[in-house]
This record gives C-alpha cells, sequence and structure tokens, in this order.
C-alpha cells in the first residue's frame, strides 16, 4: 500500500523502541503486520540505564537493563520489525492512514502505537549524573531491595516520595525525608493527609526540614550527600547507601497535543484496550495515564503487547 | 505476627503459581513482605502446556512454557517466596486479616492476591488431548505464527472465535471455521454483526455449516480433522496443519461467589490497580475480568506486578 506521496505505508508504526514498543512490534510481527519502530536514541529506552533488574519476570539471576534490552531488540528482528533512528515530530491523519513526519523522513502506516515513555524528573546538582544507577535511584521499587538494612534517603514529599519512603521503611534501616520547606509550613509535605501522618508517626523516617540537596559524593558509588539549610546555608553531609529521587516525570507527549487527548499533567489518555481517542492511534508504556507509581519494564511490556493486538484487529477488520 | 487460633499470617497470600502468582510474588518479595503462594496444581500454571512461547519480551530464541516457567519459579525461590502445593477452598475476613482455608491446612495473611486463572473450555473429542499444542491450540495469537501459509481450522463463531479467524487471515493460507448450526440460521454466527459480515465476506475464510469436530488426527502432530454433518451424519476428513478452539473460558472462581465481585461470566472485577470489591483482596492475570481476548503471560505478569505493588502499598499504609 502506498499513501498518495508515495511514500510505502507500514500496517503499524511503533514510536518509541523501549520495552513497550519492542513488545508492541514482537507481537504485531507475529500477527503478520508490517511493523517499523521509530527510535530518536538508542533502542532499549530508559532501560539502557538501568544497572540490575531483578524484577523482570523469567530471569532468575539479576540481568543488566542493556542486556534485557538486547535480547528484547533481538527478538523483535529476529521477527522482521525495521527500526529507523528517527525522532517523530508531527503525527496528522490522511485519509485512512496515519502520517509521522521525523527528523529522518515521512513514514505512513494504518495504524500508530505510542510507546515514547517518559523520563523522571533529574535533580541537577554534583554528583547527581555520576551516580546515577550507582547509589542514585530513581525508582524504590525497582532498586530498593538493593538497600536492605542500610540508611537511604528520599528527596520529594509528593505522593509518590511519600508512598515510596513508605515503601523503603519495609526494606531499608532508616528513610531520611528531605523536605524543601519548613516544619511549620502547612503544605511542606504536599502529599495526602493519610500519607502525611503515617509517614510523619513512622519510626523508622526522619524528616529532613527546610533543606535540599546540594551534592551526592561517593567514588563510583554513593557515600553520602550534602544538604544544606535553607534557612542558614548551613550545609552537613549525610552518610547514606541510597538515594531516591522522585521529583515528577515528564512524559514525551508534547508534540502530541492536539493529536490525541492527554492529560493535565501529559501523559495519553486511553481506555483499557490502550486506544487513544484517535481511532487506530495506541498507546503503550511509560507515556500512558493511568501512571501515577513507578513504571515497570514489564507493565510496559505488557501494555505493548495489547496495543499490537488491538493494532492486528483494527488492520484485520479493515481499518486504516 | 499470630492470628486468634495461632496460625503464622503472611504479609501476602498469593493463590496461584501461574505468571501473575509469581510475577507478584517477586515483586511483593522485593518489598521485603513475607510471600505465600498456594498452588494447586502444578508451579508454573497453563504455560507448562504449551510448547513453545515466541512472544515473551527478553527470549530472542522460542523456549518452552516449561522453560519459562521454571525460570519464574526459580527467580520467586531465590527470592525467598514460600511455595505450598495445596487447593484453596474459602476465603473469609478475620479481623484484619484474611483466612484461607485449603485441602492443606488454613492461611492467614494480611492481603491476599488471587490469581488463579482461568482455563479455556476444550473439545472433547478424540484425539484432543494427545494433540494439543502440537497442532491442536486455544490461542491464535500464541501460536498462530506457527501456521505461515498453511490451512487452519478454527472451532468457535462467538466474538473471540471469529476474531481470531480474521486474525489468522494474515497468516494462514486460509481458514476453515466450524459452526454447528447451518447457514439459514441467522444465529449460526453469534459474534457481533460487524465481525461476522467481515469474516463472511473474507476471500480466505471459508465456513464449514452445520457440522461438529468428530475427531483430531495425527501421529505425534495434527495432520487432519474429522468433521461430522450434522443434518446426515456424515463425515469428511480435512487436512489442516493447525486447529484453534476458542469456546470459551473457565475461570477457577467457584470458591469466592459472595465473597469478591465476580461478573456473569466468572471473572474477578477489580479497577486498574488490581484491587477487588473488599479491601486487601487483589486479583490478577486470566481470572481477572477484563479478558475478553486471548490471555497473555506477559500481560498476567505485568497484572501481578501491579497487585504486588499495590499489596505493599497496602501494608506499608497499616492495612490488614
Amino acid at each position: 500500500m502506498t499513501s498518495g506521496n508515495g511514500v510505502q505505508a507500514s500496517d503499524v508504526l511503533i514510536i518509541g523502541g523501549g520495552p513497550a514498543g519492542l513488545t508492541a512490534a514482537i507481537y504485531a510481527r507475529r500477527a503478520a503486520l508490517h511493523t517499523v519502530i521509530l527510535e530518536r536514541g538508542a533502542i532499549g529506552g530508559q532501560l539502557l540505564e538501568t544497572d540490575m533488574v531483578e524484577n523482570f519476570p523469567g530471569f532468575p539471576e539479576p540481568i543488566s537493563g542493556q542486556e534485557l534490552m538486547d535480547r528484547m531488540r533481538a527478538q523483535a528482528q529476529r521477527l522482521d520489525t525495521e527500526m529507523r533512528l528517527a525522532e517523530a515530530t508531527t503525527l496528522e491523519s490522511q485519509g485512512d492512514l496515519w502520517r509521522v513526519t521525523s527528523t529522518n523522513g515521512t513514514f505512513m502506516a494504518r495504524c500508530v502505537i505510542l510507546a515514547t515513555g517518559a523520563h523522571p524528573k533529574e535533580l541537577d546538582v554534583l554528583g547527581a549524573q555520576e551516580l546515577k544507577g550507582k547509589g542514585l535511584s530513581y525508582c524504590a521499587t525497582c532498586d530498593g531491595y538493593f538497600y536492605r538494612d542500610k540508611p537511604v534517603l528520599m528527596v520529594g514529599a509528593g505522593d509518590a516520595g511519600i508512598t515510596e519512603a513508605l515503601f523503603m521503611t519495609r526494606i531499608a534501616r532508616e528513610v531520611f525525608v528531605v523536605v524543601r520547606h519548613p516544619e511549620a509550613d502547612p503544605k511542606a509535605i504536599r502529599a495526602t493527609p493519610i500519607l502525611r501522618e503515617r509517614a510523619l508517626k513512622h519510626p523508622k523516617i526522619r524528616f529532613l526540614w527546610n533543606q535540599v540537596v546540594d551534592a551526592f559524593r561517593g567514588d563510583g558509588r554513593l557515600e553520602s550527600v550534602v544538604l544544606r539549610d535553607l534557612s542558614d546555608g548551613r550545609r552537613v553531609e549525610l552518610k547514606v547507601d541510597g538515594a531516591f529521587v522522585k521529583i515528577g516525570y515528564a512524559p514525551a507527549t508534547s508534540w502530541l497535543h492536539g493529536v490525541v487527548e492527554i492529560s493535565d499533567e501529559g501523559y495519553i489518555r486511553t481506555d483499557a484496550w490502550m486506544r487513544t481517542s484517535r481511532p487506530g492511534v495506541f498507546a503503550a508504556g511509560d507515556v500512558r495515564e493511568p501512571h501515577g507509581r513507578c513504571a515497570q519494564a514489564v507493565v510496559a511490556a505488557a501494555e505493548g503487547a495489547i496495543a499490537a493486538m488491538q493494532a492486528a484487529e483494527y488492520v484485520s477488520e479493515g481499518g486504516g
């Protein structure tokens, strides 16, 4: 099938090559759909930055994020998925097809699976880049277990941060929660009152009020954090084995506003079958609402599978 | 924590040891919850009966269902999950805890994850048992790809059967659909009209009206099916490489009626976070509504992960 301007149309165009996009490709190819993945960075997504994965089902021994994603990529390639390095810039319908422009050409497809992910917002302080994945983590569900009976630090006092602090009380010896407002400020902890109360009275949680992280320190592995008191500017160095940062996510959807329905927080809205507000456009993985908690590779993969099964139905039934 | 009658209470009791239950255990243990799995048959669930799995993400080469499940079991065991062979018979609340009686003792837990699965209803005809997984499949999404350009047979003319028949038109050379009612019967095909029309006019689909499968034949691998015409009792033998049976699912929930909310079709109702109608009771995998289409291991696993994350929150926040 070719479009009006002679570009070959695929059955499915998948945008994003993380666990959601690659699993979508595996399922789409096994449904014999002509499948193309666009990825702007490296095939594998955020998991490439993950040191060790212990919770992806099927791997009894911890596996590096890189190796897990290499395996998924090989699986998609073995099934003849086409992969293109390109960043999608616009999505629009053209007749029965969808047209995607990118930094590397135009693509036409009968349906599109949006799997562009969401990056956790990162702290821009000294040492944060170097120690990421080496004691500094953006996901307690993923990495918390590595800190059994150790002191850890949590940055973030919204629902997600306090939830993860409470989660860590089951694992860690002590959980320090850095709050950038003074204790007297009733809005210092933004989490819902029930979470706030539980955290405030928890014997393992210690709040460090009116402070911010100035630096992460350690020689190849996090050893301490430097905290700065906002009232007097004084710095203290606190020894911790792990630090978790939970200050929000940034879904990669700015290019999709006005095309599909997007939540106030920037996530793509879908139904339980990953269908967006537009027929033939599906979304899967961290970019999709409901997100709300720590993004997990196996969940993203499952959503990719469901989106591809729906895409196969859509195409079989004559859509696009 | 011990209950009134001296039985040690776990944090989480997971009922069912398939992909959903084992992944729930992996996540629960990494949240440092004391975790027990009850399984009535063999740890691994339905996938143990699956010859080769090609679509579980992370495995570029096809892997046997047995090996995949052995790996998940080893992963749960490495994280110190307790496993008990027992069939749960009742679930009831007792104070802040949940109490499960089984064929092998009583278990108490702060929360429960129901992951008992759903078995596809099987055809009870000659050869069906022997050739299951050897040409006779209960899931086209899973196994369809192995029959590229081959003739296949579909049994089942409801939504699921017709959807899978349409799905198979993209892969197979020809798709025979066996219908047990005569063509003149307007209800012969129970699928929704739009699916029915598409199937009726599809060039690759051939309906075999007023017939039933009498036997599956083949020497270690399906070679043909014997069809019986209901009007005159005559039999014909049709050569096919694959046969798919889609005549419904039987979720394992009869023991749960009146305890948690269950749909008319017998599936457990949950919200998107796998919470059932009862606080502290979660459901994951094929036993959970919405099901509606071919159960996939990666989807069950993801639901197990979500249920366990919710269970960890429930326990951290003082539930149970």
